[in-house]
């Protein structure tokens, strides 16, 4: 039996099982960037693709040289020997050292999918995995529907694995293919299992119960020692094992042996959600934006008071605690945030009163600064009465049109801005409206402002507010600029999405001149 | 020793936790439209708020009467008597027949936090508690920190638990308020709690090690008859225990009695999100649209040979399968996409081949089909040869402007059509830009298809592709129209938002006037 110092394996098919989720869809230097993040962060093996399935795997395929880039398939058709199967032929080809092949652990699914008998089955896999075990791959083994099939049928499943351990896999994998299973039954059959079998055990849950992570304890704690999952959850359905939050639990709460670089579990997370171009959950485990930010007056209370309502220290995964602004803020959380964003702005002619009551009026009309610091700490100066600014918006029109059907539209934008006692007016052309206002109001602000020339705008975003009012809701427009130093984030909330848009450009550009260098 | 047939009483806290959420805002009107939906779906007892802390929600105490409706506030303040403590007067004001109070059973937070001795907070929950009783209030006690606190000092922990049994609470809810403790303690430790106690046993878990709902089943499993969760799992932090996925689980899955509509699981899930104005994570255990949705070539050929990947029976919680379709869509998944969704589509005159093309092609630009039927609908009938498109857009142009800045912006746009061989211009005012153009398109249509009066926009949302690209990239739109009978969702995707919402919103009457009556 296995101490509880044990190794225990990572294994990410973010690139494989995480490209079966809506909306993830990733070009092949998205998959070398991805890998790139997973291997320097500590995961021990890097699903990659099914190169026989898809062209565009078997190109990154080609291109990835590491030991711990692992090829997927399935093993060899039916009525063929895996010597001759071409999707094995294939795999061989672009496959490195280690190979992940997966076959049919239920009845049902050999005789209604597969359309093939349970002894034909058996031959199947282990031609197949005899065939890379001869060849010197390491052959890991995914035994799908194995739960499910364990508990129909213990003893056809156990014959799978004898005929996948024989052939020379050096890892069984326990699938619960459609997450159905609890995590107590999860626990118990993989106790079983590990005990009647030599070769590793793995894991791999979906969560379609809403308890992979805790399936994939249950295995760990019964004798798994191999962990499969994609690192932000992505997968088909209610996706897969989260292995971020699995790695965290693992490392920072019992004695096993994972070695990762935890620190930079944030910053990995949130990279490969940016790749995958989906907003991370805020409240995913461990990493996500809010994962220990209070809200609540007594959690948030509780804060200062030295006791967060926190199960571990942010600063271990690369996360940072914090306290929601909200409409419920009261002065002391307002003082506090102040106090912890913006060391260096001069507070003492405004008070926390005052920033309370003028939050709670902007969120009733839409604004949320939760995401917004740059035009949070430009709203607490402009209560200074000291506060200039730099320049102002004297109007702006812009028009659009389209008399082709056959062209894109036109649009250009005028500007007239005020800046030092001068009047500015600059009219440019751009990619839509909000392109081209862009456009005019950085060609207005420049010939005054020269530095306004390192701004770039890195990001922008809009959400519709109160979607049910349609084309007439509000627009809520973020937009992130950098510099050669730094990054920031404004807001603007309008009905009309050039004015959402404008404001959050000006915040930007006031930004960068007031604050920074 | 309760047998597996005992009730669970569930308890949603989404009005009162859920609000700790970022983003999450109710409105009274919110609060009472939420409190419905739970109350008809079989919650048992539902918290509505923290009256003493908020006069929003003593407004919502007011105007609600139900035996379900549960206040929640603290114990009294160290130093004070219960019945001179003003956050309790003002709770049994507010409240009906149940009460939930919640105390610490930690040490350190006593201390800390309250600053007062541990003999002082025993008698703080056990005078509060009284309180309540004597008043034939039913009392739930939260013990706040529960499995931290045991673990630490279980004889404190325990005491705590006793004096809220003893001054007539009925129910000891033990809180895992961190989120830090794993399901395999909470089950250990729950255990111990309900052999010791005759009052019922709750258990409220937060979500921080990604195991909240494993963690409630946990307990329930080893005594807890008490369920607290929030139905989304919205809350602060990682969030609260999912009480649809805790309820689903429970009902679908063991032999507890728990007694809900479970078949409006998902309308009811998809109702919340709707009032709390988030969009519900597609892949939400149960009730995601695609918890049932296969993607994946192998799944998706699974589900048309009979075995689908799926751990229950989708209509059970009153969702849906389905395929997604992708670029890596085959043929034969197309073809079934299309038989499944029009079968009233004359797809004699095109060939699945060509939609496939045609999706991966669009898909390339940014569109992605699988939240807009009636634009992949309309997508197909157009391949068809003899298919003649109702009306075309010759010509449209529009301005906007700001003169004053004391004054919004002006919007207006024109809009030429040609409909049965006609010309038409249009020229409208509108609350933006957006919103211009679409009273101008409808103006110009609807004096020849007078049935698109009937047409309005139910939802209209913008979503950035490729948001590096700032105010240049490309944005897609999706519209959701409804007329008196049904509602539909059609899409646009172009650089210029303008663009896309005007394809967007072509899609929706054209779809109108080819599909519907």
């Amino acid at each position: 039996m296995a101490t509880s110092k044990d190794k225990i394996e990572l294994y990410d098919t973010t690139l494989r099982d995480g490209a079966g989720a809506q909306g993830i869809s990733f070009s092949i230097e998205d998959k070398r960037e991805i890998f790139k993040l997973l291997d320097e962060y500590g995961v021990d093996l890097i699903e990659g693709g099914y190169p026989s399935s898809n062209p565009k795997d078997a190109t990154f395929f080609a291109k990835t040289d590491s030991d711990k880039l692992v090829a997927f398939s399935s093993t060899c058709k039916s009525g063929c020997k895996a010597s001759e199967d071409k999707g094995l032929i294939e795999l061989n080809k672009v496959s490195n050292k280690v190979v992940c092949l997966f076959g049919k652990a239920s009845v049902k699914h050999v005789e209604n999918v597969l359309k093939t008998t349970k002894e034909n089955n058996l031959k199947m896999i282990y031609d197949s995995v005899k065939m890379f075990a001869d060849l010197n791959k390491r052959v890991i083994f995914d035994a799908e529907h194995f739960f499910d099939a364990y508990s129909s049928d213990a003893d056809y499943a156990i014959e799978v694995l004898r005929a996948a351990e024989q052939a020379g896999a050096d890892t069984l994998c326990l699938c619960d293919s459609n997450g159905g299973t609890f995590p107590s039954d999860i626990g118990r059959i993989t106790k079983e299992i590990s005990k009647k079998f030599s070769a590793k055990i793995g894991i791999h849950a979906h969560n379609d119960t809403g308890m992979a992570v805790a399936s994939t304890l249950a295995a760990v704690e019964n004798g798994a020692r191999h962990v499969q999952g994609t690192f932000l959850g992505f997968g088909e359905r209610a996706g897969n094992a989260n292995l971020s939050t699995v790695v965290c639990n693992l490392k920072l709460k019992t004695d096993y042996d994972v070695d990762v670089k935890i620190e930079t579990t944030t910053l990995v997370g949130r990279k490969i959600a940016e790749i995958a171009n989906i907003t991370l959950d805020h409240s995913m485990p461990y990493i996500g934006k809010n994962a220990f930010f209070h809200k609540a007056g007594a959690h948030a209370d509780a804060m200062t008071k030295g006791e967060p309502y926190e199960h571990i220290d942010p600063t271990l995964v690369g996360n940072t605690t914090g306290v929601l602004l909200s409409e419920y803020s009261g002065k002391a959380l307002v003082a506090q945030k102040l106090k912890s964003l913006f060391p260096d702005l001069d507070v003492d002619s405004i008070t926390s009163k005052e920033v309370s009551s003028r939050i709670k009026n902007l969120e009733l009309g839409g604004y949320r600064f939760e995401g917004a610091d740059a035009s949070f700490k430009l709203l607490v100066a402009r209560l200074g009465k000291s506060y200039a600014p730099p320049f102002e918006i004297l109007d702006y029109k812009f028009q659009s049109q389209k008399q082709d059907k056959s062209n894109t539209g036109m649009s250009s934008a005028s500007v007239t801005i005020r800046a030092n006692g001068k009047e500015t007016t600059a009219i440019k052309d751009g990619n839509g409206p909000v392109n081209a206002l862009d456009c005019a109001l950085r060609s207005a602000l420049c010939s005054t402002f020269p530095k306004l020339k390192d701004v770039t705008l890195i990001d922008y975003k809009v959400r519709v507010i109160d979607s049910k009012m349609a084309t007439g809701a509000t627009v809520r427009v973020l937009i992130t600029s950098k510099d050669s130093e730094s990054s920031w984030t404004t807001l603007g909330v309008s009905t009309d999405i050039l004015e959402a848009s404008l404001a959050a450009l000006c915040d930007s550009f006031e930004y960068k001149l007031k604050f920074l260098s």
